[in-house]
């Protein structure tokens, strides 16, 4: 048998690893003839050491033709933590609002060089979700609704995360804190209602799962603006389905009243065309009014009054994240956000 | 001075490590009286090793009482790939259809225990996004609208990516493909509008950036439909703004339009709205349909007639992603889905 040394013409020999072998940075270190931690450094754009702009040059080269790409997890290993800000993705579909704000959001983290991980935590519940989040090892956890205690908080400082920063109603212990004041909504809409002269006030409850703890608050709201005056406030639990609200509306005058605040603008519109098909008339005979401001209110007859709610800013939010990491030792930050103000149209 | 000994009662002294050092899993293997490797197989739940159950049970006893959280980056370190199916958080805002969508595979992969990242990848395109996913070494990439090409996907693989999937036009080499007709939704559309004897067709195209891609291609849908009948095709740019659609409404009557397909029912309600409020008879004038088949267009009146389009089912999908993680060798899937069918109501 003959052996015979063929030099293989460069191009159709890409200096690539077999197939599925995943390319190390041993291979890049070979393939750039450096050091591992040479490859380490530049790649890492360590700047505690100095390396030569053109061995700079060698390694990213190497690593480009190799297509070897750092491992998050090995980067996070050595440095204690990542560059990763984790959210729990919602466990109900985000209205336009909120979903709006998670892309300010997102897009503010971005520019602070920070990366967004919504964790889909479906069925996992307080420290069990807690946990599972801290196996990624973020840096910042960000946590909206009421899904976190002081035991998860723990268990994700203990994990690595420089700073917890939570949204919802009530502070909790060793997090940052965004407070919410979704009584807020209803108060300011049951203030209007009854400045509008309204007494018997009806206030939608939707029976969506997954909306209780905010419908239970904005309830709370309204209830709290009429307390000491004339007017009674009836609870409506409604689904949101053409059917419900015509069930709803076929009654309405049995019910007596003489204005309804819809948790929202979505069940605004619901409920405002059952009523028209029912031939009650708005706001001569009941003023409706709806929440979050949104495009839609504006394009119904009448004109859908409603609430403006101001969430946090996306950078504002970053920036509380950014400061937090950068001081995980400071005591945490409690903020009110979340401004209610009556946008008064012609529903009213 | 005299020191005296006190026994500190156990509830006040949890044996906790020093606030801020992270527990390993030297610690519970300490505390619990076993070696490292027989923690690791414990909490890994390898089955491989037998293990008792009281050592068992003295394990998970040392790692609560330390709140001791494994590594996820870690974990798959050793076992060369994790559970978490990552996808790109949309760039855009994302429709009430998509976010359900979203929702349900969610559910669906977890309950095929994988756990599904959504990654905020602002600002990256193409291969960069590409490495930046693969930082995080997910088994599985899912990745909507046109954002990866080839190239991306031997990345993702080369990192230890068991599978991409693509849910687009068209398929991406390397990849399954969930091939979504968008233009089919033009397609319907334009049929239906023909059929109701219209002839002079506006399709509006929505200004918003990030829209783009859709809506040529349901533009080019209704195109092709009419293509070689006498009706004629009006392209119709719109923001998502009343007085941009109150200026095309004041024009409608020179445009000569006897139908619009208004690219969704979000723009349909808007277009509809200053249509009316123009004076326009609807359908008598124009007949009006949109798309996506929302709540919000049965609301309306009259009824908005639309397009139903039927996204692949979060569990079809969820089995399509854990047969590739299985079969990381078979030849890509390509699967077309996205059904569209006219939903007529009174608007049309």
């Amino acid at each position: 048998m003959r052996y015979v040394m063929v030099q293989i013409p460069k191009s159709t020999t890409p200096a690539l690893p077999a197939p599925r072998s995943v390319p190390t940075s041993a291979d890049v270190a070979r393939l750039a003839g450096v050091s591992r931690a040479t490859v380490s450094y530049v790649l890492n754009n360590t700047s505690a050491v100095r390396i030569s702009e053109p061995t700079r040059r060698r390694v990213h080269q190497a690593a480009k033709e190799l297509g070897y790409v750092p491992h998050a997890a090995a980067r996070s290993l050595r440095a204690g933590h990542s560059r990763m800000v984790l959210m729990p993705a919602p466990a109900v579909q985000a209205g336009p609002l909120y979903s709006q704000f998670l892309n300010d959001l997102q897009w503010a983290l971005g520019r602070l060089d920070y990366t967004v991980v919504q964790y889909g935590s479906v069925g996992l519940c307080d420290d069990e979700a807690a946990r599972a989040w801290a196996e990624l090892r973020p840096v910042a956890v960000l946590v909206p609704g009421v899904e976190l205690g002081p035991a998860g908080v723990a268990v994700l400082k203990r994990s690595g995360a420089r700073a917890v920063v939570t949204l919802g109603s009530e502070p909790v212990e060793g997090a940052h804190a965004l407070l919410m004041d979704h009584e807020g909504v209803g108060r300011v809409a049951g203030a209007h209602l009854h400045a509008r002269g309204r007494r018997r006030v009806g206030v939608v409850v939707p029976e969506e799962p997954g909306l209780e703890s905010l419908s239970r608050l904005r309830l709370a709201g309204v209830r709290d603006a009429l307390a000491g005056t004339d007017a009674v406030v009836t609870e409506l639990p409604l689904a949101y389905e053409e059917e419900a609200a015509a069930r709803l509306a076929a009654r309405w005058r049995e019910l007596g009243l003489d204005a309804v605040f819809t948790y929202n603008d979505e069940y605004g519109m619901l409920l405002m065309r059952a009523l028209q098909d029912e031939g009650v008339r708005i706001p001569q005979e009941t003023a409706v009014i709806g929440a979050d401001d949104l495009m839609l209110g504006r394009l119904l007859r009448p004109r859908l009054s409603t609430v403006h709610i101001e969430l946090p800013s996306g950078r504002d939010l970053a920036e509380l994240v950014d400061r937090a990491v950068r001081e995980p030792g400071a005591a945490p930050e409690t903020h009110q956000v979340l401004g209610s103000s009556v946008v008064h149209r012609e529903s009213s």
